[in-house]
């Protein structure tokens, strides 16, 4: 079976964001005075062929192992079936 | 009022991957052969005071000018009104 996961990361509350407190300085800049925070994650959107047995453990497996730093960054998924056409 | 506003950025289709295409290839060598694709993408969250009636038009244009690139990505937003306890 084909799965499309979606995977969000994104920093833990505790962690300083330069990247999103730069955005926001930028913004500020270009006259949206109105912004009072800016924080960037990311989504990793990937197709996985797997069973439904094994799916999500794989999934958590690799964001323990790759795609997530548990020290500084907090994770969660969605999974979907790809219904061929 | 304040809001809270996910904005979802994403490589077009068309559009190389390069981190995608290491992160599967990083994938495969842990094990995990039936990772098909991966696709990168940013979501930012913003924290905005704004009014009801200006801040679709005030995201849409922060998208256009600094957030996006048009050119290779794609964007989309969420917003949310936060109800302050």
């Amino acid at each position: 079976m084909l799965y499309e996961v979606k995977v969000f990361i994104s920093l833990k509350e505790a962690v300083l964001d330069p990247a999103g407190a730069a955005v926001k300085s930028s913004l500020h800049h270009l006259g949206f005075a109105g912004v009072e925070d800016v924080r960037i994650g990311k989504v990793m959107t990937l197709q996985i062929e797997s069973t439904e047995d094994k799916i999500e453990a794989a999934v958590t497996e690799m964001c323990e192992k790759l795609l997530a730093n548990p020290v500084i960054e907090d994770y969660r998924f969605e999974i979907e079936e790809v219904v061929s056409q």
